[in-house]
């Protein structure tokens, strides 16, 4: 909806196209879209989250409108792993393309329970497949390789048609020491290699990341340290839900000091849950809900908290709210919070909100600056000379990054020798299987916004409003008027975020706009729209000399 | 006017007093106050920037109440250096405070332009001085010790008086090679720890930033390496328009590679101003405007631009901006703009913004991930250390920083033995010349936010309603009734934010509302709260269940 320019496009039928339709270049909203003979493969459906400048707005989705027109084409999506930035839209979105759904056990329980959420558990047709697995999606046929990542099961696709292999990676590093136990499938990436690899689709999100400072492992080892160093004291540590590797490296540190776990935060419970369904957490007893912790002695509890990006109603801005009391986990002084995640961008502020709060308390605060506590889920640097090694692929198509990161992504793929390399645009639909790669035009691609119960553009003029409304607050002036222009009774003024309610300037402004009704030619005031005109003059001048505003603005004249 | 609460707190006339009353916490709004025998000494008077959670807000100011009370007995505002946290409030809160200013020759430049465009040019009595001199505010004398940062004679304040001596530093760095001229006066550090440093109110931004990673001059070497790599190209530096020593390194990059230097953006013509006119520039011809700079042969100009934050409407902006024209500078494929600053936290999605726009154009992109094109203005680690040494307080009062930054801070001053740490909040009153430093209680403080023409409480009513519009909307309606409850005319309403103008669920909620009027009981139509009530309720409840929203809401009820 947003390119309304866009020309049609022809897709060729005897093509293998790709068209980027969310997360070609930002972090989240990953949708893929890949075209042969007509029909239509869909990889990952994520949502992704808006900034402060998006007031009132849930989440973001990549707008379907492309493979809604084609649904009836599409044979599947396949989904590479369970981070909402992969999965979260798939509610939203069924609709438009109701098609089955192909995932690992790990994130097919999180993507039912996506479903179960709108009501369409039982409506979608989900398959679980597991690493290893070849599936025939005709004219596609989709093999999962194991790679890893921070959360259990995740996939590169080899994508195979006709016109040849793709390789789309989704999110993965090269832990050479995983902690859930999947070493990436080396074996089969260098078999694809050797196959011939048409194009690479490949995450960029940590691409100029110089080289990885450690590894999950290593991360373990420093917690089990650490946690040693404060015994008898409360300790939290936080980390994103979906961190499952963490959460066994947290409950490793704990169990090798006495201590029991609790988890604190209803997105880690939903992440255990999912867990242990598909056998996860085999080996780690159930963890405390917070009323056993509560009964246990301080100091004998390692609790795993969410909230590391300070997000408001998160555990760990409640530890940071709590006094002592009988029915919540309290910290205080000399009690111990380690920051285990990295800091998400634009979430400074709230993080260091969090941290002041944490740290008036006597908390002590424990960040990846003072210790090896979080390395990231994505490869930094070398890794990413690795693959290309292993694939030589003739396209490199980075996708999921920031500018810098795709830039220094492209720049790794040329100097590894790949011919052809494209940082595509949303909705820029590219020819892959010719002698060389077309790029055929734009299809339509933007963004949707979970405003509320309604799903809308970006663009749309209610968020422009709100926007404009942030800065310049609004105002709706009532009059009623009789046919000869006479006011009756009082007018009345509303102003929203300007005028204070018990204000001197809201009568000053009623008796200007009472002048200025006086003063319109009585032969006049047989018209609506000059007395409008009059008033909203009236009060815009007076806004703007005296407050610098220019509020939006409504006029309710009733003539009765 | 934020801690309304405030309990009356003694100051004790015999002692020396500190209170910060805007920074002690945070970046930005330096304006600290000494109290002596009834007398207050300011330091620094700066603003701070609002974040994109405070809609429509220019800039905010520290609360001066607590001065303001005490206006007759303020001996002075003493100005550590000219950038905007530290001067940039002095126009706004002359008139609470009318009292002498005192500042270097750079500093005044920059204040008394501040002064002119509030029209208090000449009313404010300001006084120019130079590092090394002794200014005398009976109870306090004020001496000005040269530290060095990022722009012209940044100073720390050695502030005496007969309970003891205070070292005040500003914002500091001691570049051993620096390039303005500027070593920090080691001597004097040193003799003032001799004498005695009672307490030590030292800038804590950067604190726990690791060990600083090169000087100034290895950025110009730097710089000068990178514009040679580049020949015949556009080249543009985008920088903070206060970091006179960056724009000094520039030049210096553009001579040795036979380039002019232009300036694009507007605060860098004003920096260039206060240089000039108190001695800096020297050795350096005019920079080249816009137009001039247009008449040269592409590749043969360097260009100073503002905009390293991703500002809308800056340099930087406007160069990605550009197409091929006459009138303004065109940057386009292998041209090169260096990012010669750090990413301020918060601006991380704007400068990527930016980032993409200029790379879809071609241009290259050079960060200090790729070269070491920054260093920061302030101290990073060690140096720290090295001023503890020299300074041996027995108090210290970590402010202006990030809560962990004055965490680390802390950690250091006590590690260096110094027997008295405190980091105080905002308002937060110390006793420090008693046998130990005592803290008295809280003074009024708070943030006032400049909003359009007003100043206002940072927690209005009017910034939280627009804030909650933000998200909800707003929305009016209005009935004209007869007395005997009759509607007369069309109800009218008004939504912003929610509804789409051209809506059919605008007539719909119309038409309950019409409902809901022919609902209430005849006998109680003379009652205009239980109207109201009614319709706000039908408002709020179809707004709920169709949008998920809460809007602020009027209802304009007219009897006629």
């Amino acid at each position: 909806m947003e390119n309304e320019n866009t020309e049609k496009i022809i897709i060729p039928d005897d093509q293998l196209v790709f068209v980027p339709l969310g997360g070609a270049t930002a972090i989240g909203m990953n949708f893929f879209a890949y075209g042969y003979h007509g029909k239509w493969l869909v990889v990952d459906c994520g949502i992704g989250f808006p900034g402060e400048n998006l007031p009132g707005v849930d989440c973001l989705l990549p707008d379907p409108q492309f493979l809604a027109e084609r649904k009836a084409d599409i044979v599947g999506v396949v989904i590479t792993h369970g981070h909402e930035d992969h999965i979260g839209a798939i509610g939203y979105l069924w609709h438009d393309l109701q098609c089955p759904i192909y995932c690992t056990a790990f994130a097919n329980e999180l993507v039912e329970s996506k479903l179960d959420e709108m009501g369409l558990l039982g409506r979608a047709d989900t398959h679980v497949v597991a690493s290893g697995d070849v599936i025939d999606l005709t004219p596609f046929e989709v093999e999962f390789v194991q790679m890893n990542h921070s959360l259990p099961e995740p996939n590169a696709l080899a994508i195979r048609t006709k016109e040849g292999l793709v390789v789309h990676t989704g999110d993965w590093r090269l832990d050479k020491d995983p902690i859930l136990g999947q070493e990436p499938d080396f074996k089969t990436l260098q078999a694809l290699g050797e196959e011939g690899v048409l194009a690479l689709v490949c995450d960029s999100t940590n691409a100029s990341g110089g080289n990885q400072k450690g590894t999950e492992a290593d991360v373990r080892e420093t917690l089990i340290k650490l946690v040693g160093q404060y015994p008898g004291v409360q300790i939290a540590v936080g980390c994103f839900a979906s961190n499952v590797a963490r959460m066994e490296s947290i409950y490793e540190a704990a169990k090798q000091n006495g201590r029991e776990v609790c988890l604190l935060g209803r997105s880690l419970w939903r992440i255990d849950a999912a867990g242990r369904a598909t056998g996860y957490f085999k080996d780690i007893p159930e963890f405390l809900s917070e009323e056993e912790a509560l009964e246990r002695p301080r100091g004998s509890v390692l609790y795993i908290c969410t909230g590391s990006q300070g997000e408001p109603y998160s555990a760990l801005n409640n530890l940071a709210a709590t006094t002592p009391n009988k029915n919540s986990v309290y910290f205080g002084a000399d009690d111990v919070v380690i920051f285990s995640s990295r800091v998400i961008p634009g979430n400074e502020k709230a993080i260091s909100l969090l941290q002041k709060r944490l740290s008036s308390k006597g908390i002590k605060i424990v960040t990846d600056k003072d210790a090896l506590v979080h390395v990231s889920g994505h490869y930094a640097g070398e890794d990413l000379e690795k693959l290309y090694a292993l694939l030589k692929p003739k396209i490199s198509l980075p996708v999921h990054g920031e500018t810098l990161e795709l830039v220094y992504h492209s720049n790794v793929a040329k100097k590894c020798g790949v011919p052809y390399v494209f940082c595509l645009e949303d909705g820029e639909a590219i020819a892959l299987s010719g002698e060389s790669p077309e790029i055929l035009g734009e299809v339509p691609a933007g963004i949707l916004a979970v405003d509320g119960k309604q799903i809308i553009p970006l663009n749309a003029e209610v968020i422009k409003k709100r926007r404009k409304m942030m800065d310049e607050g609004s105002a709706v002036l009532t009059l009623v008027i009789n046919k000869e222009g006479k006011v009756l009774g009082e007018p009345q003024l509303s102003t929203f975020g300007l005028l204070a309610s018990d204000s001197a300037d809201q009568s000053e402004l009623l008796s200007r706009i009472t002048n200025a009704m006086e003063e319109i030619d009585p032969t006049r005031l047989n018209d609506d729209n000059l007395i409008k005109d009059q008033m909203r003059h009236t009060i815009r001048q007076f806004l703007s000399e005296k407050y610098g505003k220019k509020p939006l603005m409504d006029i309710h004249l009733i003539r009765v």
